[in-house]
């Protein structure tokens, strides 16, 4: 990755890698690394929210026992758009993306890997509400297709898209494999912000 | 609304009302109230967001020039099932629905007045993301048609819909005045929260 960015001279967010820390317990990271155009490494983001559930067919995900969770929020510069970092799962915890607007977010990552399930039911309402709440272009980059590990087969839902920070749909994949493109323009983040100023309305609740 | 639930011994959950509290500065609150089958109030919501947006038709609104915000969250039982209120604009706020969530509530109740444009573009989308985050059953309604004030008319959006815990939509008004209702069963709440026990995995971010 880090050599195609500096080979082709783009940015490149790449989908989670594993990542094990020295001096770390046993389990590995889930996370996500930027780079530049000269291939410099930019941001990197741990996933911070454990996949730890029971689908409705019965199938159990713990994530926790493989990964440890990140700590740390995670935004980079991509020529003048500030890039906030999430990771799939992440994307239930709507405080996440909060914090990353607080830090400047203008554009939103999301590589993941919902289930068929979750995806067809959660993914694209979940994708639009937070780029609706945070006035933030919404990447969604997603698995899809059946992944065989042992006896067990899995499938990912897919559809990738980008959503802008109106919440609208500018640019979807369909079921399979696909790629999608959007033009991102940062004068209709400001102009979102400015109708609906939803980031300076919040407040702090009382206990 | 007080004697009607009486009368007719059900729950009233009513849509806003303009209170005003003696002692208070000029401004009212745009208050939601809820009774029992006794006819006794049994909770009071001060709506805590004030919609002080400007519209992409360029229409302004400012709901804090003539109403005060609430500051306090708000939760009642139902025979058994604890309500969580909120109005309108509060819907593009996250957090308060978690708050709900970690006072108990199963179902959110939220009287609205979207207008057409934010209603077309946002309304379903983030009622159902309510539902699937805080995995309550989201009743949501919402006032419909053209509002004249002065030389002024404004368009609601209505289409007042039930999302159940898993962010299904099960119920939803069509253009225009209609009524709906829905089954609620807090086995499905609980359903939901076995399966992907989101508040259980929720962290606080360093600052």
């Amino acid at each position: 990755m880090q050599e195609l960015a500096k080979t082709h001279r783009v940015f490149i967010h790449a989908g989670s890698i594993l990542e094990k820390i020295p001096g770390d317990d046993e389990r590995i990271h889930n996370t996500t690394v930027a780079f530049d155009r000269d291939g410099k490494e930019v941001a990197r983001y741990r996933k911070i929210h454990m996949f730890d559930i029971t689908a409705p067919d019965g199938t159990a995900y713990r994530e926790s026992a493989a990964f440890k969770p990140g700590d740390a929020i995670a935004t980079y510069d991509c020529e003048g758009v500030t890039v906030g970092c999430a990771i799939c799962y992440d994307l239930r915890f709507p405080y996440l993306f909060g914090a990353l607007v607080d830090k400047g977010a203008q554009l939103i990552a999301l590589p993941s890997a919902f289930t068929m399930q979750t995806g067809k039911d959660h993914w694209e309402v979940l994708c639009r509400a937070r780029a609706i709440e945070t006035e933030t272009y919404f990447c969604a980059a997603a698995q899809t297709g059946a992944h065989t590990a042992g006896n067990e087969t899995r499938h990912t839902y897919g559809h990738s898209l980008v959503a802008d920070p109106w919440g609208h749909v500018v640019a979807k994949a369909s079921d399979g494999v696909g790629v999608v493109s959007a033009r991102v323009d940062p004068k209709r983040v400001a102009k979102a912000r400015q109708m609906i100023p939803v980031a300076q309305h919040r407040v702090k609740l009382a206990e």
